[in-house]
This record gives C-alpha cells, structure tokens and sequence, in this order.
C-alpha cells in the first residue's frame, strides 16, 4: 500500500533532469547534513553506532565523455553502450563515475539551461542510465518516472551489484527511499528499503530521499516493526568492505573533471589513457599510493579532442594534464579501442599495479 | 564491371549455411591445397618464395558457447553482442573461435541437417557473424549474399583489423576473392583484393574462393597489370608479425572443442576459466610454454552446464579437462560477469601472463 502511494505521489512531480542528478548526487554527500538532520528518537533499539568503524576506504573514479554516446549506431544501442560502462564500473569497484562534456562551449548550454543542444543531451542520458542502474529495483519505481533517456531501459542488462539486495537477501545496511507514509508522533520516517514492510529510522527526513538505511540487527527474526538507523553511503563499505555503488558527477568541461573534485582534498593520482600514452608494462604506478584515484577516458577522438575544446587548459600536450598517460593496450591489433572497451581492459590491467592506500581518518 | 559480375553470380547461389560456414573455414586451411593447384604461370615478376620464413606463429583460440546470443535481449542485441566478440578477439589477436554448442543431443540437431532448433540457431548466427566481421569490407559483397543472421549487421562496429585494408593502404598482402571473370591464356585467376583494379595471380582457381594475396612488390608503382601470388593466411602473419584474423570452427558439443582442434598438435595449453576457479593471482602460467592455446568460456549457467550436457565426457569435475581452471576476475563486485565482458577480461590478463612458444618449424 505504502508503496503505491509514494510512486502514484512521485508521478505527480514534473520531471527536471538536472535537477533530479543534482539531487541524487546530494544524496550521496549528504553524510554532513545527516548528522544534522533531526534525531527524533532516542530509542535504543535502533541506535548503532555509525562512527565504530571509520577507516575511509580509498576511491577509484573514472572519467568518459558524454559524447561517446552518439557513436552508438541506434537509440537502443546508446542504451546499451551506457549500461556497458554501468557494468564495468561495477564490476571493478569504481565509486564515482564522471561524465564530462567533450565538445566545449557549444556543449554548455546547459549551464544556462535555456538551450539543450545534442552534446550535453549524451551527457545527461549517459547519467540518467548510469543513475539507473545504480539504483537497485525496488527504489527505481519511486525514483525515476518515466523519462526519455530511459526508453530503451528494458534492454540494461542488470548490474547485479552487492547492493542490489533482493527481499530475501539478509545484510544490516539496505538502500531505501524515505516515504510519504506521515511518520508516528515521535517516531522517525518511514523508509522502503526493498523488505516487505517499511522500516522506521531514526530521523525526520524529506520523502523521495534516498537513503542508507543500517537495520536493527534482529530484523529477520521480528515479525513486528522493522527500525533502522540513517548512515552515511559510505558506511556501509567502511564497515564491511562491499562495494556499495557509485555516485555520478556531471563535469560542463574536461577541466571540471580535473578540479572540481568531490574529494576535499582532491584527487591524487591522475591517469589519462590513450593509445598514444607510455605502455603500462613501462609503467610503475606502485611508486604513487593514493587515495583518490582518477582514470580519464577519452571519445571518438581521445583526450586531445577534450583538451582542444577546452579554453581554460592552457597546456599543449595533453599528457601534462596527469600523472600518467597510459596506453593499457599495448599492442592491439584494432586501430582503434572504442571506450567502452577501453575502460574495461584499463579496469582490469589496472586491478593489480595500484597502490591503494587505506585511511583510517573520518571522512 | 568485374566487381558487379561476381556479385551478380554469387546472388544466384542457393545459401546453405553450414556449406558456407565449412568453405570458409576450408579456405584457412588450404595451404596444401594451394600448393597442389596449378601454378600455370612461371612469370618472374611475381614468384615470391612463400617460404622465406616459415617461423610458425603460435596461437590462441578461444571457445564460446553459441547459447550466449539467448542471452540478449533483441535480436539486435544479439548481433551487437557477437560483434563485441568479434572485437575483444581481434584486439587481443585470437586466431581461432570456436562456436560450441553446450546445449547437449538436443542441440546437436544440425548433424542430420534436417532440423534447426534455437540452440544450433545460436551457434550458427553467431558463427556467421563472426566470420563477417572478420571478412574485409570489400569483399563481403562476394562472399556474404543477404542472410537473415545478418539482418542487423549494419549495427555491428567495424573490426578495424589489420587485415582490412583500404584502397590506399600499402601493405604487401591482401585478402581477395577469385573472380568469374575468364582469365587470359595461360595467366592465372583474377582476384579482386581491394584496390581499383583486379590482381593477376599464379593460380587459376575456383570463383568466389577467398584467398590470400602477396602483392609484387612494385604494386603502387606500376600503372598496368598488378600480379600476385596466393599464399597461405598463414603467410602475412609469419613474415610480418601482422595479426591476419581469426578462422571459426564449429564444435557440436563441448568435447569436440577439445578433441577436434585445427591443429594437428592438438592444443598443449588449455585453459577454463570461471569465477569458481583458482584466482589468476595464484596462478603461474609462465610455467607452461605454448605452441596452440585454448581458452573457454561457459555461457549463461558456465561450463558445468556444458559439461553436464555432454555424453562423452565422463568426469565429474570441469575444472579436471583443463590445464588450468582460473578466475580472470578474483574480486569480481557483480554477481556474475558476462561471457561477452569475460572475454575482453581474460584476454586482458592473460596479455602478458602466457608463455609464448615460438616455432621456427613450417606448419
Ligand atoms: C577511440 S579511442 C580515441 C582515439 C585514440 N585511439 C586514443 O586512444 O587517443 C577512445 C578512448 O579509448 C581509450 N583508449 C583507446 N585505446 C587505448 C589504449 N590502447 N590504451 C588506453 N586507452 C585507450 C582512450 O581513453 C581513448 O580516448
Ligand atoms: C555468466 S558466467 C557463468 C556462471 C558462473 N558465474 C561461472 O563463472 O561459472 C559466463 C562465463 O563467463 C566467464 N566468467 C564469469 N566470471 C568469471 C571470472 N570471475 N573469471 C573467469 N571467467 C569468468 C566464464 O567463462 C563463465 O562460464
């Protein structure tokens, strides 16, 4: 009942695009103001101690030009491409994907979000599914109305990911939307997080957030009300090491994807990749531990492309941009790799030379 | 002129599939073949000693259950999925694929020819794929008349292969296709290779016969008759280091993909891979050096499936066929990994992790 009331209430709403990626992407930076957020019961059933085990795990970021999209050969296939990139991110851990606009200004419009012009249409599709995908099912219906970017969803191969829990599935974190469902005086808001019952958390929160929800340890055994605690999206890898998804940022320019980091401290490992880049069996990345690691990936026409339409870069050779400019493909036989093949074999090349460096400060 | 000839002609033919799928393949095996033909022509110009250096290269194939095509979820899907196949096999320059059907009796409908079910249906779409993708562009007129299998081909990305040579391109080998077009007295057939006019070769031949050509050296010179001389597909890539594509063998079950190799050896090296097998990281593969390499891949349910649906093989345990049962992906955070996105993987890992065993021997 409660969650036909939530979806039928969520129908209503009028559809902003960038409005809608804005606040997911809020969500998922929301730990600070989470802490502010009312904490309306005391009860102690559900207090867990979300601060127990604090070590921040390190980051992996990707970065791909919205623009790879419109290499697509059909409507269904940009889909397609969109959701190949979903799975490879997923498969190898990657926290943050960034989709950057390739094409300079002509492809801002969107800053004045008067003209939606073709560039920034890839860049805001290839979020939108990203976004998608990310969302584990039960929460799309209340999450994501129908959208046209969306169209061809049916065709997304499923990501399958650690945090894509089915009802069955037993684990104490859980993703969850807040509902509309008014709260019990003194209690905290009803949260959908894929069970059969809602469950009850400790704050007053906004319907339509999604949430991180750590649940009450006997939930499988109550046959009552279900309560859970609010934590950050990152408690739940913190803690158990899971992979918990990724979060997605659009960047208007390929230098936004470089210092508009989501990282306080930014990032501080930086790979561009390229055909034309040092081979990594040339290369040592264990020299450079680090804690938040950016890969960047190029269109149709590479890095460079993205560097030439960018006005505030005032380098000529776009290796200066990084750390390292790779070639993780050697000696392939294709002329060329498209991107989303690349990103693969980077992800995969790359599993064992980092130098991941764990940290055991809060966030 | 002689372009439309041969079009035309091969229009007229009945398509049989498998027929065409076995002369394809016979076509990569013709060197002894080729060497019995006719040589009806001793002209200097362009006898070229195709055994200068016979250094054989040695190979890699991979083994792929046709089922996965059920997996897509359009019919377009289905070809993309053959084309990233195709794709991840040349970038990774795989010499051989082999379409297996791991469906068990069942599935083995098309050994009598009488009856087509979905699963052959499968390993024989994706077979005809592959070979057309891996077919230069200029002749897949010749050799690829309109077939319901490849009604979605133009979605499929090129393959970008060495091999497929643009009109302006120089390299000493081509790959053609004999003409109908009558030879001259005592010369040998025309082929059509790519560039504006036909190739003269040492050999008259059957029409519609692909073969490789090594073009007379001052071919971009001369302004009259080009001359050639048929070679074995091995040859290009035995003198020149240049990935030459991958040949398609069919297997009707999971043990002919290990007993009928194409190669009288048979494999020395045979790989399973699984997210059940022992993780890559664990796994020395330097210590066995290579002549014919095979790596598998399961489809949807992995090779058990295809192992329970075999008669012959009377083990218990998949992982006993092979010499090495390995997991390409050891913290995998998808559930599962799809065959499609294994492939690209493995062969990403393995690039530089396999011990190569050059043969100065000839074939
Ligand atoms: C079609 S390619 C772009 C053109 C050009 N071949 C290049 O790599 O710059 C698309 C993207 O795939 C990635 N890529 C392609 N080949 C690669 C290789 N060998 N090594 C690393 N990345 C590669 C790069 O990010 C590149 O920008
Ligand atoms: C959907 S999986 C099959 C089911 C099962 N997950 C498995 O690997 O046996 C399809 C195929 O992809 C390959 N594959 C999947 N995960 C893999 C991994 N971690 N390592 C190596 N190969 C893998 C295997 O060839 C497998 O048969």
């Amino acid at each position: 009942m409660w969650v036909t009331m939530a979806s039928k209430k969520r129908g209503k709403n009028s559809w902003e695009d960038l409005n809608f990626i804005k606040r997911k992407t809020k969500k998922r930076k929301t730990e600070e103001k989470l802490k502010k957020a009312d904490s309306i019961s005391k009860d102690k059933e559900f207090i867990v101690n979300e601060e127990k085990n604090t070590n921040e795990t390190c980051t992996l970021s990707i970065a791909v030009p919205g623009s790879i999209l419109d290499n697509a050969q059909s409507p269904e296939l940009r889909t397609y491409l969109a959701g190949q990139l979903a799975r490879a991110a997923c498969i190898y851990e990657v926290d943050e994907i960034i989709v950057f606009n390739d094409a300079g200004e002509e492809g801002n419009a969107y800053i004045s979000g008067t003209k939606h012009n073709n560039k920034f249409k890839s860049c805001e599709q290839l979020a939108i599914i990203l976004q998608y995908l990310e969302c584990p099912q039960y929460l799309r219906k209340h999450l994501f109305p129908l959208h046209n970017s969306l169209k061809y969803a049916g065709l997304l191969n499923p990501l399958d990911a650690p945090h894509h829990l089915r009802k069955e599935d037993k684990f104490q974190f859980r993703e969850g939307v807040v509902l509309t469902l008014p709260p019990k005086s003194g209690k905290g808001s009803f949260v959908d997080v894929g069970l059969s019952k809602p469950v009850i958390v400790d704050k007053l929160l906004e319907p339509y957030f999604r949430v991180t929800v750590k649940l009450h340890q006997n939930i499988y055994e109550c046959t009552n009300k279900i309560y859970g605690t609010i934590v950050s999206p990152h408690t739940p890898k913190r803690e158990t090491g899971t992979y918990w998804g990724y979060t997605i940022r659009l960047a208007k320019s390929f230098s936004e994807v470089l210092t508009k980091s989501s990282f306080s401290s930014g990032y501080d490992l930086t790979i561009g990749t390229s055909d034309k880049g040092i081979s990594i069996d040339e290369t040592n990345l264990k020299n450079k531990p680090f804690k938040h690691c950016l890969i960047l990936f190029g269109g149709v026409q590479g890095l460079e492309f993205a560097l030439e339409n960018d006005d505030t870069l005032n380098v000529e050779d776009v290796s200066l941009l990084f750390d390292y400019y790779i070639n993780t493909c050697p000696k392939q036989a294709c002329r060329t790799i498209r991107t989303e093949e690349a990103v693969l074999i980077t992800l995969a090349e790359l599993r064992t030379k980092l130098n991941h460096q764990h940290m055991y400060n809060k966030l």
